[in-house]
This record gives structure tokens, C-alpha cells and sequence, in this order.
């Protein structure tokens, strides 16, 4: 039992002194500048509504201002490490494409993913691919096909379907095998519009705004696409739906990769019970850490695609933050020592695996 | 070990004949009759939003066509059962008092509440009662007093304070001790305009909008009631939020009856994890039954305020459907053997008290 | 606007005169002596561990005596309703095979589900079929081996694999891909031994007494049964634990037999959060009888397992309510308009389907 | 948008060559041996329990070998940092009080704190201060008495009451009015016996083992410390406890340390959802720098209390690494900028404080 000689914090402040500090903060950055100035970091690619206004149901009218597409795409472009931009096809109900293309273009930019918007109209309030309506559910299929066509149109590599109005509310409130049928289906059809050169990424969420999401979790996603056994049909993990389901989202990277599956990645952070949508690494810094040691490992070529609500933010300093957060901890993982953590893993010891963790920042 | 002969679910349909079945139907509904038409189940009160048009941050255009005021207040009106209704203070932004009055008073109704919205514009955003910029606070404060104001206009005995935007998102973005001075020292003010006349009820939530909300849990809510130690301040349950904290419902009836405190109840039902303000008894059946138990016990003296955001439903349906269910559970009670009950609870037995209450519905 | 007269609980008690009390009682006794006096619900078994001590970590010793297998099973053999139970390989590491054999057959009761103990004891802290050790490996994998050979020995048409010491505690403990092969590979050599006469349930659960266990939801379940695709390896769904990874257990028996996957049921009860090993129907009313409204729906087949933590509570008497309980919710469900609800569920309102299935008890 | 060089990851590894590699490491340790060698973090005392043997339902048996209590406190011994111990009152069922003495003074450590067992034997299974047995209750308060006697004996400064048996599991199991009637009662015949000299703790847990747990939050606690209004008497945080009821325990350290009323801190990490007992700074790093930011902001003078079950891990080597992941996380603290944090905590802004937060490790 050693000990350090007690201080109260103000005495412990002030022995660090002035000149101390300032030779501290130079000889970490000269140890800094030693770190090789490239990166292998997958790229960044910012959904654009993380740069638009937010609301909720209690402040419909948004938090902040409403911000047109094409200053979202502007503020994309002023992004240091971002290469790309997600958008949805309901973006082009009232903007033109080719203006899209341009302003994209203009900025340095690519689309990396089309997303399909069925849960943002009442229409789609009781369902969408899965709506026992023809009608509606022949609707929100051909919004998924027109994800496909504006993906080729706007060169982007993949459409991806994240079905949030397709669950249920109350206990009895739907046929789930009818449901599930429907389900499959409608996005086997979207599968063939996107085969054979579109890559389809199905995201799973646990809920909201439905209370009960029918593409929950990662192994339901996975199941699916098992059924499907379609190889251009994949999964997308986002963090936060991840850590809502209470998965690892780092052993869902492995799970997912484990038949080649991990299409996309969205990015964000949260407190685990609900889908916050916050910057990445301001809460889970462990977790976050893990998953990207394991999309390295797992050699996902993916992009990291942004997807936050930053409601009360403003959303380019968010997703800057983002940015700069992620990379700094992928900067972290080149300082592990990666063969003493595959040798502590063997041993499946706590002990033994956090001490080679630790170091990186303890 | 005995056993009943065993038969498909065709054949146990087909052998409960007809006739049997009518036979059934008639001898239940002699035997309902048989039970006192009276009522002594608090009365019903309408939060106006019920009926209004909900939307969310994924359809923020709304589930449903906009119901303007004077249409929330007529299908009130028709609602069986249902005597009064809640209001919120910025529901008179662009509605005049004497209109709203004059529409109460038609449909038979009385206002039994006055809500306070300081959480449903951006200037909200970061705070209401605890914002650091004096000016936002002021108007937060104010917009509390406006509410006294209001319920001695409108005939209303209390006036209520869910401070949802006070709380914080992330990791250090708050000083707390300040914070909750702001927040006590806040209520006070609105306490002091409110006094001596009439109640002032705090609404506690564990979330939402905030990842963190500040008046969190009905132990923190008495906290802060035992502070402030005012005679006409006392709390508020919902349902769905005593759920979402974990807390038994009943049990928090009790800890708030235990200094007279329970002013008002929201009701409604939801999942357990979030604020899914349901139908009351859809999902929490026993839970319900305790809490109306307790509330009969601890001779809760005020009304039952529906608040629920019935996104796909019609809002008046869902009501009465509510009212339907609540009345339906507090006629069960009526059926419960109280001192049977009792003298269960002093086994502390979950087998003795599960005995009793089981004959309610097995 | 109508309502009632009001009166106080008081009055309203004594309204309902005694004489009104009985002749209640006598015509509601006759309502139920006109159902068909047959059922069609799936058999009980009883898991011999509901009927032995229970301890936790706080309480070793034990909150009961302790209770020999030949007296559980004694116990199994007086409970009405009961025709089956459970056991664990681990059961005969000291008792005679034969003398379990004579003692079940006693009772007039049968074997029908050999659950495999590869958690029990001190070796298998850091895992079983995934541990890194091929020794420890080796061993749970010829437990379960030896469950296939026990339910041969014992008449069982099942054996079961809960592989709950497969999983994690901290970040980066374990080396997923790995992990999972060992897995995948362990079930499928017990399968290869099950082969096959013999059915193998695979049991899944969010997590304890790891944080996280590997076989966590339906949907990992399932994805495991897929890859595998050995039509005697299906799943079993434990009510507590598909409430404790937030499914409707309902949806959970319906994507399982999707695939015809379900294999054997385990009941319980929970409030949600964790898995309290409760009596069914004690908490969650609607879950349950939707659950078994699926299970009759998508023709399961099985048994109900009792699979609960009396902890308090004498365990004949929460068995005995277990399947009171359950049985009662069975003859609900004959009275459910089935067609009526079918017809709402194709309109998905939550207010057309709750008006069907409300009218069971309210 | 710039962005730098893509290369692999066996490319940037190369790249940072081990020349640099070492240049680095060596300018890191000149960095830190800059900083104070002097420490004003809170002393560490060690749970007794955190070094003897675990065990949990499944594995009744222990996860490791007993380990008597004389060999718990020489573990104690050779921990670096850690200068005292806490134990039970049970310890001393079958130990003699004077070699515990002896045997602690030989360590050179002092006993901070003396724990009342009434929830670890069969007897307290449904509850001991709320107890409605007369009898069993007495015995509880006694065991709560016999602490005091023992804090007293041991010149411990306090002792504290984790009620873990007081609560419920199943809807109306419990009369909730007497309970509490019964449980303030008993805290205060408790507090006093301890009164003037011995602090009283009061450990607040959301749950486990009851399904509900009665003193549930910092708000619950608060609520019944504000209603005894005794100044010996307060509260004790544990930090995982505080995470299950989803608090920011930093916040709940401001609430207690409005009222000058934290006495006790328990030490750990948890995933959120269950008292997992795990190393501090494993899960939760942000989290649990705020903590400990608060606790020297709000100037707690008291123990960081070691409370863990290291089920699967020695001991020892845990509660090593607990000191010095904390020790760690508070010379962290000396580099923060605090005067720069609080004026971003004035702004209320996410970005704002964690541009100030994120320097810490990014």
C-alpha cells in the first residue's frame, strides 16, 4: 500500500505550473507530429438532414432554422474529411436533380447512399412495404425503386431501406406472419430494381416511431437476409440503433461481415435506451472505440456515413465534431498494441484484455 | 395430476354451441346488471392535445388533418364521461379567452388544468426555468404566470408545470447546482403568483425532449416539493412516465398521498422505455388496476386527465376508448374483497396477494 | 356528455347488496358451466429447478430448504394440469438415471425436454462451447452430448442448449469472429449427435449471467438456425427473455415458425428489464394472451415449459398458479370473435383491434 | 474539404516506424512526468466482498475459491492507493471483532465504513425494516443497531443501510403506505442509535434482488433523508445504481451535496441496465470523469468505496485496476480547463462544452 502525498485540487493546480504546462503541451505535440499523416479511416459521407432543421413532437416547428438543400449540400462541401453526402429520394419531390448533381459536383463531393423515405407522410402512419392497403404498400415499393434509379442517376454506390413505419403500436394490432410476408416481398421487389449493379442496405432499428419496428435488431436483419440470400442485399448498422437493441454494435460489425454483409454504417452516439442521435464518441468512448477496431479488422470499405439529429446544435459544427471525434479515435487504435490484445483475448480474461485497452488513454 | 380431455381449437369452437353461447351472453349480462349503476371513479378530464393533430420528428407534417381549438373542445364535449378538460396557456396565443370560455361552457365542460408550454419553441431549446440567459428565463417564468393567470380566468382550480426542456443532453453541458437553483428558485416565482388560491402541479419526466430531464422521478419531484414546502405546490403522475422511471404507479400515488401531494394524474399506458402515451389498459392491465386501487385507497380527490399522443388514431376515439377502459377497471375494483387483499399483504405473500386479485379476471 | 351518479366507495360497496352479490356470483357460475369442458391448450411440463431452492448472489444459502430431485419431482406429480417436466443432465452427476426413470413414471408424468448445464459450475465462467480453452470446450460440448444420450435414456423428444456463459462482459474482451465459429461449430456437433430422433432447442437471452450472452434475441437466434439448416435444430422461446430483448413474444413465435422453428416453450412472467422469472400473468395480461393466441394460430405443437425463480414463493404453489393462470387465459381466448379480429387486423387500427380484444375482460 | 493520403492499415502501421514509435514514447513520458506528483483524489477504501468469492444464481457453487475474511484484508493490504477497508456486520458472525482489528491496523489500513447484511439470509427474503413480522423486523433493525456498535468498535466514521430486501415483486403485493410507515421508522431507530457521532448512509438501488426496490433513486433517497431532516444521516451513491436509474451520477452527487448529504461513494461501472459491479472506466469514461469532476466541484471529503463483483476476474488484480483507472481519470482533471468549462456551461451549448470536454483525450 504506497501513496501520493495529499493535496487539495487548488495546491495540486498550481504545482503544476506554468512553464510546466507549456513544455507539457510541446512535447505532446512534437510526440504527435511523429504519428504518420495519412489515414486509413474509412471516409465520411454527412446525411444531409444532419444539416437541416430538426423538430420533434413537442416543437414541430424546429429547433432551429429551416435550411434549404442546397445550402445543406454547401455546408457539406465546407466539411474538413467528409467526401461524400447521404440523401433521400424524397429530397427531389421539389428540387431538381440535375441542380442536385451540380451543386454535389461543385462541391468535391459524391453521393455515397440514396435512402428511402416511407415513414414521413401519414400516409405511410400504419405502414408502409408492409401496408395491408395494395394501394399504399404499392407506393412505398415504388418509392424504393425510385431510390434505385435516382441512386444510377446520381452515381451512387448503394439504396438503402431503413422501414420505420412497418411494425405496430398495441399488443393484437397486426397479422404478423401476413406482416412479415409482406415485409419480405416488398424488399425482394426493390432488390430486383437494384440488381444487379446497386448494392440494397437494409438498417434495423428496435423502435420509434412505432413503438415495436419490425426489422429490429441485427440478428433479425440478418435472418432476413438469409432468407433473401441475395448478394447484393445487406445490412447498415447504426450506432445507436445498435446500442438501443443493447448489442455490442462492434460484435454486430462481426456478425454482419461474418457473411460479407455490413453495407453501410451510420454514425452517431447515444445513451443506450433510446435512438438520441448525438456526435459520435461524446458518451460511449469504449464502445465506440471497439467498433471501429473491429470495422478495421473485419475490413468493412464502407463509407461513415453521418447521421445525427443535433436539435439544439448547429449542424456543421456537429458533424465537424463528428469527424474530428471519430478520427482521433481511429488515430488511437494505431497506438494499440494488436497482437498483445489477440493474445489477452485468448485468454478471455477482463483483466488481462482492459490492460492492453487501458494504455491508450489511461 | 389431473387433465381435461383434450380437443383441437376447431372442435372446443364447435362445442361451444350457439345456443350455449347465447345462453352465456344473456346469464353475464343479467349478472352485470346486477352491479351498482353508480359511479365513485374520479372524474374524466380531456387534455385538448388528445384531440389536436400529432406529428413527430420523423412526420413532422402530422399523422392527421389539423383540429383547430374550437374542434378540440366539441369532440370533448361528446365524449361520454368525460367532464372536463385541460388546456395549455399558449393555447390562447392566437384564440381568444372569452371564445374558449364561452365553447367550454356549451359542451357542458369545465377547464380542470392549465398547462404551461415552455418547452415547444426553439427559444426553449436549452431551457426554460434553468436558462442561463436572464431574458429566456424571464419569459419562461412568465409564460408560468400567465397560466395562474389563466386558470383564475378560465375557473380552473390548478395550474401545472412539466418542465421538459430543462435537463441537459450531453456529458458536462451543465453546471447542476446552478441549474437546480434556477429550476427551484423558478418554480417558487410561479408558486408565489399562484398562491393562495390555486395548485400548482410539477409534472416529473425521466426524458424526452432532453436526453436528461431534471424533474426526473416521482423521488426527485418530492424532493424538490419537501424544499419548497408550500402547501398548494404538490405533483403530477402520468402514467407512462412513472413507467418509463420503473416505478410502480401505485406506489408513487402512495409516496406522493404520504404528504397530500398527488394534485393531478395524466393517464394513459405505454411500453415501459419511453413516453408512449397509449390507451390506458392496453398494455399494462394489472399495473392500471393497482394504480386506480391506490388511488381509490389513498382517496385521491382530483381527475383523471387523459394525455396520450394517439399519432394513427382518431383522437377522439382513442378518448373515449380510454375513458371506456378506466371506468371498466374501477367497476372491477368495486368487485375486488378488499380486506381479503389486506390481509394478504400483511403475508407480504406473492402467492396470498396474486390469490385474491387473480379472481378479478381468471 | 353523460355520466353516472356519483358516490363514494363506500356507498358504492354497499349498494352492491349481498343478496345482488350472490345471485351474481350463482349466474356468472352458470355463464361458465355452458363452455365446452375440454381443452385444447398445449400440455405443461414443469421445469424441476421451479420446484428446488432458489438462491442469488446476495443470498446464497438460499431463500428456501433445500429440496432433494426425488421430492421435486413428487411435487411435479401433484400438480394439476401437469403432465411433463424438465430436467438438467447436470441432475444425474448424482442421482440414478433408473430411480429418475421409476419416479417420473410414478407420477404418471414424462420426461420432455433434457436441458444441458454448461453454466453451472466455476469452469465454465468465461464460457463453454466458445471458450478458448479446447479442454473446457471439449467438455461442454460432450455435456451436451450427454444430454442427447439422457433423453434417449429417458424418453425425451428434446434436448435444449442455453448457452448462457457464451458471451461477454467488458468491450474487447473477446475475439467476435472467433467466438462465433466456436459457437456455431459447438451446436452443430450436438446436432450432429441429436441426429436424428432427437429435436435440439436452442434458448436465447439478452444477457445474465454474462453482460451480454451471444445467443441474445429471435432474430440471432434464428440466424444461427439458418446458417446451420439441420431441420431438427429449431429454437425455444422463454417469455421473460423475449420480453427482456423488448419483442412482442407473440411476433417472436410467429417469426419462428415462419421456418417451423419453434421448438419448445419456456413461461414465466417479467416486468421487462430483466428476467424475473415470474409467474405468467402476473404482470403482462395482453402480452401473454397474445403470445398464446399466436401459438395457437401458427399450430404450435410443443409443450409450455414452467420455467420460473420462485425465489419467495413456495414452488408447487407458483407452479400450480402458473398453469391455473395460463389455462384461464387459454379459455379467453375461446371466447375471442376471431374473425372480427382478423378483419381489424387488415384494417391496422390499433382502435378497430382493441375493440375486439377488449371486450375479454373489460 | 481536405482530407489527407488514404493508405491500409498495414500501410499507416509501417508508416509509423519504430524509430518514431520510440521518439514518441519517450516524449510522452517527459510529458507526464511534468505533471504533479501529488494526488487530491479521494481516498479508496475497499468492499471486503470485492475480494472474497462471487457467485450469482446460476453458479451457487462460486465462480472462484472461498476466500476467508483474514485473507480479504491482506489482499486489501498490498493494493497500491487503497487505505482502507469496508466490511459487514455479518463478517463478524463468525470472525472475533479484536483480530479483524488487529488484523486491519497490521495493513495499515483503517475500516471507513460498516455495511448492514439484512437481505443475504433466508429470513429477510420478503423484507427487513418493512417487515410486517414484528419479530423479523426487530432482528433487522438490531442487525442496522449492531453496525453502529461495530462502526464504534472498529473507529469506523460511519455505517450505512443498503435495504435490498425491502420492496416487491409482484403487482399489490405490498400495502405501499405501511411500508413506508414501517421503513422510515426503522431507518430512524437506526439513526438514533448511531447519533451524535457515527454518520448514517442510506444506499439507494433501483432494483435486484426484489423486482422493485423501495429507496430507488437519488430522488427517493433525498425525499426520506429530507423528511428524517437528521444532520448525521445521508446518502450514499453507488455509481452504478445511480446509471441503472438512468441518473447522471454526477448530478445526483450536486443533488445529495445540495444538502450537504453525501456521505458514501460505491465505486464501479455498469452497462446501464443492471448493477453489473464492473471496473470503474471501463464502459462509462465520460460518465465517470463528470462523476468525479462533480464530486471535487461539490468538495466530497469522503472514501471512493471499492464495490464490485468480480465474478469471473481475481479480486485483487480488479480493484487494482479500479484505483488506478480512477487515479487516472482525476489527473485528467488537472489538465482540464476549468474556468474555460464553465464558461461554456454558461452557454448551455453541447458544442461549446465538449470543444472544451473532448481535449482531454482527442
Amino acid at each position: 500500500m504506497t501513496e501520493l502525498p495529499h493535496m487539495s485540487p487548488e495546491e495540486v493546480s498550481e504545482s503544476l505550473s506554468q512553464e510546466n504546462r507549456e513544455r507539457k503541451g510541446a512535447l505532446q505535440q512534437e510526440a504527435e507530429s511523429l504519428e504518420p499523416q495519412v489515414s486509413d479511416c474509412p471516409k465520411f459521407s454527412a446525411g444531409l438532414w444532419v444539416l437541416a432543421q430538426t423538430a420533434d413532437r413537442f416543437c414541430v416547428s424546429g429547433y432551429g432554422p429551416k435550411v434549404p438543400l442546397d445550402e445543406q449540400i454547401k455546408i457539406a462541401g465546407k466539411l474538413d474529411g467528409v467526401d461524400g453526402v447521404e440523401c433521400h429520394g424524397s429530397d427531389f419531390d421539389d428540387f431538381e436533380v440535375q441542380r442536385y448533381v451540380d451543386l454535389v459536383a461543385e462541391q468535391g463531393l459524391v453521393t455515397t447512399n440514396v435512402n428511402t423515405n416511407v415513414w414521413g407522410t401519414a400516409k405511410y402512419g400504419l405502414g408502409a412495404f408492409t401496408h395491408r392497403d395494395p394501394k399504399i404498400r404499392s407506393h412505398a415499393i415504388d418509392e424504393g425503386k425510385r431510390s434505385c434509379a435516382l441512386a444510377r442517376e446520381l452515381g451512387a454506390p448503394s439504396m438503402a431501406l431503413w422501414l420505420g413505419a412497418d411494425g405496430f403500436d398495441y399488443p393484437f394490432q397486426i397479422d404478423y406472419p401476413t406482416h412479415w410476408d409482406l415485409l419480405i416481398d416488398g424488399i425482394r421487389q426493390v432488390a430486383e430494381e437494384a440488381a444487379p449493379d446497386l448494392k440494397v442496405g437494409i438498417e434495423y432499428k428496435l423502435k420509434e416511431p412505432r413503438t415495436h419496428v419490425t426489422v429490429s435488431t441485427v440478428g433479425a436483419c440478418l435472418a432476413i437476409l438469409l432468407e433473401l440470400n441475395l448478394p447484393h442485399v445487406g445490412g447498415t448498422i447504426d450506432f445507436g440503433h445498435a446500442l438501443m437493441a443493447q448489442e455490442s454494435p462492434a460484435e454486430s460489425v462481426c456478425l454482419l461481415q461474418r457473411y460479407d454483409k455490413l453495407f453501410n454504417v451510420h454514425f452517431n452516439d447515444a445513451w443506450g435506451y433510446w435512438d438520441d442521435d448525438m456526435i459520435p464518441g461524446t458518451v460511449h468512448f469504449w464502445t465506440t472505440l471497439e467498433f471501429l477496431y473491429y470495422c478495421r479488422k473485419m475490413d468493412y470499405q464502407g463509407w461513415f456515413g453521418l447521421d445525427m439529429f443535433p436539435y439544439r446544435e448547429d449542424g456543421g459544427q456537429a458533424a465537424q465534431m463528428a469527424v474530428d471525434n471519430v478520427q482521433a479515435m481511429w488515430a488511437k487504435l494505431a497506438e494499440l498494441d494488436t497482437a498483445a490484445l489477440e493474445a489477452a483475448q485468448e485468454t478471455m480474461g477482463a483483466i488481462e484484455t482492459q490492460q492492453v485497452i487501458r494504455k491508450l488513454i489511461f
